[in-house]
């Protein structure tokens, strides 16, 4: 089987222009299909202030009410996902954007209002991967928004993680998957304020220390439990780290693994 | 030659939610390849005006500077093409919205600064129908929001008559195309102020007539001009009118023609 890599972008990398520059270029340079999955958190919190429209995160999960969505879907797909497709093609690399609606590649339901109630928020059901599969054959690279539908014409805000993983899981039928979660640090910390301190490794046993612990914490555990679970859904490799870890082997790294 | 429908929706369409769900609902029943095109000049000069950012507009086309690009983008990219999608997978009509970054689709040159600066205005100097046309092949339709890129980068504000009109000569190589402008009036009118004075067609010699006589200005020469365009260029057939048209053969509506 071929290998696909599906790499996750998280704020930082998004947010800093000459970063997220950097980035691209480094994606464009990546051998064999991938595919790129983004949020935006906080363009969208800035679209909304500017707009005076309260933003509210419960456990860094925003609250989504009809407005929110419409900038949700603004930032995500089209400002970030549309400028990330064209640095892409400035640097020869070939991509189209989706957002979960496209192609009906990302299906959710709408979370249930209790015992919080995130608006429209969704919860992935299902991913069709006809169509992006189809792009890669013809080595053209899929840049996913965090955005699902229900089927029923509403588009639903979606955490990018979760997007990331069933997008892997949903690939692994076809593809050796690599799943890699990109953010402005070198890997999970052993000690937060010790950017060096990366934890080479992570396996089933040893997070339940970290957690046990407080090593690892908050918005680290459904990262964490995303890896896991996609590990359990024959993804082969899961990674942590900064974006270098798919540019140079011999950086520090996380990797997530099963015992 | 399997015959392509090119459908561009206007501002009137799009604005009011009744009149675009029932235009989608009757876009989903239209059999054979289809791709729609859409701007959203309403909507985006609306979140113009709530961000404070001018709007300004020289002969009906838009000044773009950055601010305004991230506006477009935004608006038209965003929030109007994945809802669109959206709507569409919930009526069974399998989609992608594309953006003319999208699979490098729609390449532009920015527009000369001389003798008036639209700033981000692309002007359109090539199509690249490779991947629209397998999305078609699979019965998949195609979204296009009105925008282009100059594959260094730059997305482009790009009227979206113009992406209809250039897709829909791109596409004539390999299909029959009929191109038709949808809007809220029934066609190209004898008296503006009759709905009912419908020109029903339109060739080279009766448009300098209807020119001359002041019956066809403003707006509507940028349109005409587009279509005799489209003609000029291998698309067969070419029809302004409201969406009714196609769904009622029977529906009054005006058809460009060739002498």
């Amino acid at each position: 089987m071929k290998t696909l890599k599906v790499i996750k972008i998280g704020g930082n990398i998004i947010n800093n222009e000459d970063s997220l520059l950097t980035f691209l270029k480094g994606f464009s340079s990546l051998k064999g299909p991938k595919i790129l999955v983004h949020g935006g958190g906080k363009l969208a919190s800035d679209l909304s202030n500017k707009l005076n429209i309260p933003v509210q995160l419960i456990d860094g999960r925003r609250v989504t009410n009809a407005e929110t969505l419409d900038i949700i879907t603004m930032v995500y797909a089209g400002k970030i996902n549309k400028n990330i497709v064209a640095k892409l093609q400035s640097f020869g690399c070939n991509s189209v954007g989706f957002s979960g609606a496209d192609g009906n590649t990302i299906i959710a339901n709408k979370r249930s209002e209790t015992p919080i109630n995130y608006g429209f928020a969704g919860d992935v059901v299902k991913v069709n991967i006809e169509v992006p599969k189809a792009l890669l054959n013809n080595n053209i690279a899929n840049i996913f928004s965090a955005i699902s539908h229900d089927e029923k014409g509403q588009l639903l805000n979606t955490n990018a993680d979760t997007i990331a993983s069933e997008l892997a899981i949903a690939f692994s039928k076809n593809y050796k998957v690599e799943l890699y979660y990109c953010f402005e640090k070198k890997g999970v910390l052993q000690s937060i304020n010790d950017e060096n301190s990366v934890i080479k490794k992570i396996n089933n046993k040893t997070y339940i220390e970290l957690k046990e612990s407080n090593i690892i914490n908050e918005g680290m555990i459904p990262k964490l439990d995303n890896c896991f679970y996609a590990l359990d859904h024959h993804v082969s490799k899961v990674c942590i780290g900064h974006p270098s870890m798919l540019f140079d082997h011999h950086s520090n790294f996380t990797t997530i693994q099963k015992l």
